[in-house]
């Protein structure tokens, strides 16, 4: 069984594909969008994902009569650099990829946004596949938001280069470690709270077979995640105003993915953390008391975390803070749910007001 | 005097403004485009150009009440590196550079391309500003091409980023050496050839004036350069077709330069030459004489090289070529003219007649 969706964005709309062992049907779905035999392709994909499924994916294209040339970086963040950049040009130089070719992001979000801005550079912008392999991908693979980090800062080097479609094999997902999947199901649930209040009950109805990656709920799950991606992201491609909502939880959360030293946190416990705040603020501006309680016992119920390491330094989150976010005279803009389902984007939030709500993340239980 | 025309892209249409002095105009015109005062601009330049117009630049810019910060990179093709884009980013940090920031390239086409690559990935795409300051940039700075070099090839990873104006001051060109000038004319007649009899005339009449930076002549053929490039970037801003007509004399060209080092001919010398021999293919092809010797005659009369330096290998000329384009079972795609003032993309040249061309074309007198 595939499900499918489409990225509404006029001629610049595409598929996500979404099903078990989907990456079998590889090159059937590369012909059906038009994807030429006559130019060289790349796979852009990490170390471990490399070890599982890169033979898989170049084998299929192989047999559909494609060439596929691959390039294989370290995992991790690290590798969203520039050098690695350069290096798959050189890869991509020595293969022949010309005008015509794509280049295909096989793994997890940073494989995602350093292969899209590789195909969004390479001879000033290519075709390009998103194929993500974590959970946590099924945000970032949507959208077309493709970028390496700077030493000074993440995510500052990009592009907005939309794919030409998602093929989403929920059977790649059954290898990732229990905590990894925890995560990854947190913007799952972001998704949720910020657009469905119905997906966010069937999130919580089925917090266990989520975790335990029961293949019918985590394509249902991914599905309607993807839907809610889709949705904003048609509205506001290249994020003027409606796109940050996407944001929800994540002004506390890369604050405490810095002070952590970005290995204490994986992001998705992070941001769970932040939309537990963000709730407990949105109470404190008048909305009604169970935002904050339905909110926080839903990551409970993942298995996630809902409170601040009490170790970590409350000057430092909040430094980390203004470092990551524009304040001005002491307000920042930050998007706060006013309903399960519903979130507004708050300009008038005070750094005080924040700085209270981190305090008290630290004493939650 | 002021000259004006439009780059007619739909929503990414934007001004060319051409004229003697209008730098000290920056600040009036930055206001009238709606470039606002909150962000910090960013000013990209060469050491060559600082020394002249920086001062300047950020002087105006500053009387009308902006923050200007600036970057210098060494002059020469070596700055348009990854390196050199990830220093230019760390300025904009530091500087505080913002999403409704604007970065302004200030000098010929390394520096534009720079600078516009910066704009293009910064924060995912910020505003961009061209100040050429060279006659060659009259043609680079329109038309949203922006890239850097990788060591295996040049102009390999870029963008299309239209630049939100294009700020023409021809006070700066006065300073320029005397065979950069005609080199620089060279894309000017190019311009002529390949879409305005008329226009082309007036370039041959009017060459002494044009070499000599007679002011008037010069704001008239740069108007008239840039009115070209603009109409055909309008009709195919990405590409896809018509705008490979820019590259008349090109594939010669390029292939002179990189066997030439990049020392030996000035890109516009190499194009001259390049167009000569498009003009010697146009009448193999079967059309009329006059073609070539008009052709050949203007370049004479601007003082720029109309042979191929004996020395240079034709073997080597030859590969050179074929690694820069793509031949398809020995035919290579090239621009040839059919009258002065029309051209057509002949898809059915071969290599065999492209390297008599340039056998020729080394026994040119």
């Amino acid at each position: 069984m595939m499900r499918e969706l489409t990225v509404d964005l006029g001629d610049r709309s595409y598929p996500i594909y979404i099903g078990a062992g989907i990456l079998n049907d590889i090159g059937a779905l590369f012909q059906k969008h038009g994807i030429g035999k006559g130019s060289p392709l790349l796979v852009v994909t990490d170390e471990q994902v490399a070890a599982h499924y890169l033979d898989q994916v170049t084998g299929r294209l192989g047999e559909a009569g494609y060439t596929a040339a691959s390039h294989v970086v370290p995992a991790g963040e690290k590798s969203k650099s520039l050098a690695m950049l350069e290096q798959i040009v050189a890869t991509a130089l020595e293969a022949g990829l010309d005008r015509k070719s794509t280049i295909i992001a096989l793994g997890g979000g940073v494989v995602g946004d350093l292969a899209g801005f590789a195909a969004a550079s390479y001879m000033r912008g290519v075709r390009f596949v998103q194929i993500p392999t974590t959970i946590l991908a099924h945000d970032s693979s949507v959208g077309g938001k493709v970028a390496v980090n700077h030493p000074l800062a993440k995510n500052i080097i990009g592009a907005f280069h939309q794919p030409e479609m998602v093929l989403y094999d929920t059977a790649t997902l059954l290898t990732l470690p229990d905590r990894e999947v925890r995560a990854g199901l947190s913007e799952m649930i972001k998704h949720g709270l910020i657009w469905d209040a119905e997906f966010t009950d069937w999130c919580e109805a089925n917090a266990e077979r989520l975790v335990g990656l029961d293949p019918e709920a985590l394509q249902y799950g991914l599905y309607k995640g993807c839907s809610v991606k889709a949705a904003v992201v048609s509205q506001d491609e290249r994020e003027n105003d409606l796109r940050a909502i996407l944001n929800l939880g994540h002004t506390i959360g890369h604050a405490l993915e810095a002070v952590g030293g970005y290995n204490e946190l994986l992001h998705g416990e992070a941001i769970a953390i932040g939309m537990v705040g963000a709730a407990k603020l949105s109470v404190r501006l008048g909305n009604p008391e169970h935002i904050y309680t339905v909110t926080k016992r839903i990551f409970q119920k993942f298995g996630l975390p809902v409170s601040i390491p009490a170790h970590l330094d409350t000057d430092e989150i909040m430094r980390a803070m203004m470092h990551d976010k524009k304040f001005n005279e002491g307000k920042i803009v930050y998007i706060v749910p006013t309903e399960i389902g519903q979130v507004e984007i708050n300009k008038n939030v005070s750094a005080e007001w924040v700085r209270d709500i981190v305090d008290q993340l630290k004493r939650e239980d």
